[in-house]
């Protein structure tokens, strides 16, 4: 089962191809430019070890096209909605799992929400309401997933207005191996979202005693 | 040092008295009713281990009166403006430290943020520029904290516009053995606030093996 991963060659989305493809789970790596996947998908395969599903570069509209039912949202913010607008005729009958974060421009410590109050909200109304929209893998920091030895030290919220297609997203997001757990609907976005530049806040601290720090849902103790 | 905590006899009141005495901060309990707070102070205390700090149940205003540096304010959201705008003039000098989630009404899986962003946002803009006001301790459970021989599983993020009240706040909280961190300015509360309903909702879900779910930050193993 193919899984796009668009704005795939940012480092966020190749560290998901990394993690996914060493899951079992084939991918279609998606950019504006074919060329410039095709090479990065060359890289990252070379990463894998031996068993790994494929990672084939393609066009963003062919990554679509060659996705079953996943695909992945990976730009920039800045990028967040034309893309979206790009590629939605080959959205209809799939999921759009988007771990798109609003960041303001020139301070990765805050967000910056668009009115419609986050970047899953944002995209489900551009795509109207046939389309799901299911906001996950926000909170993971990008080096972690490229560091193939690291186990990933976060949580994955996940949320979105269709229950069913959230239900589907916790499966694959647990095929990395992680803990995946239903936040509810499209508006928890405009928190999980905003938990990243808080983890950035603490990275780029020297108040704390770690970098590329993650979440966890803990229990308590007794 | 002593602290008021505003809306004292309620569970995250209670909770927090309990362990702020026991670490041996003296605790002035706040409460609408002088005579209800005094009994729920002497039943706190009944429950202290020797060598705790004093739990005083006091009128909300004399509560206040009785803090050194720190008023928390742990009432319902629905009291949240009106007991700030009762208590204003005794805050001069002091630091509010602002606990309230405004939980939706009859839906605590979800919040329902003033026009301002958040309740830290709200407090500060009804108090003023001089009374600095910073949001903490909003997702620890109150179970947990009532229960002393629980571990609180759960850091804390702490956040508001001046940054020597937040640092100040950080270090109370840390006398309750817990990780404090700062997360940024008071815009940071609207995430922080409602990563409680997200708890709540993971709480009530058969879908998770725990109940009294906290967050943690966590660096990566590797």
């Amino acid at each position: 089962m193919t899984i796009a991963i668009i704005g795939g060659t940012g480092p966020q989305g190749r560290g998901l191809a990394l993690r996914f493809a060493r899951a079992g789970v084939p991918v279609a790596l998606g950019s504006r430019d074919a060329a410039r996947a095709g090479d990065i998908a060359r890289d990252l395969s070379d990463r894998l070890p031996d068993g790994s599903a494929t990672i084939t570069g393609l066009a963003n509209d062919d990554a679509v096209a060659a996705a079953d039912d996943f695909v992945i949202l990976a730009v920039p913010w800045s990028g967040h909605n034309r893309t979206l607008d790009a590629i939605r005729t080959g959205l209809a009958g799939k999921i759009l799992v988007d771990i798109v974060v609003p960041l303001a421009e020139g301070d990765p410590k805050k967000v910056d929400m668009p009115p419609e109050g986050s970047a899953t909200e944002a995209a489900q109304e551009l795509l109207g309401p046939d389309i799901p929209v299911i906001g996950a893998l926000h909170n993971v920091s990008a080096h972690t997933l490229n560091q193939l030895d690291w186990d990933i030290n976060c949580d994955v919220l996940v949320c979105g207005d269709k229950l069913d297609a959230r239900l589907k997203v916790i499966e694959l997001v647990k095929t990395l191996g992680v803990n995946a757990y239903n936040a509810g609907d499209a508006q928890s976005a405009r928190c999980i979202e905003a938990i990243t530049p808080i983890l950035i806040r603490l990275n780029i601290s020297k108040a704390v005693p770690f970098t590329h720090a993650g979440i966890r849902i803990w229990a308590p103790e007794h």
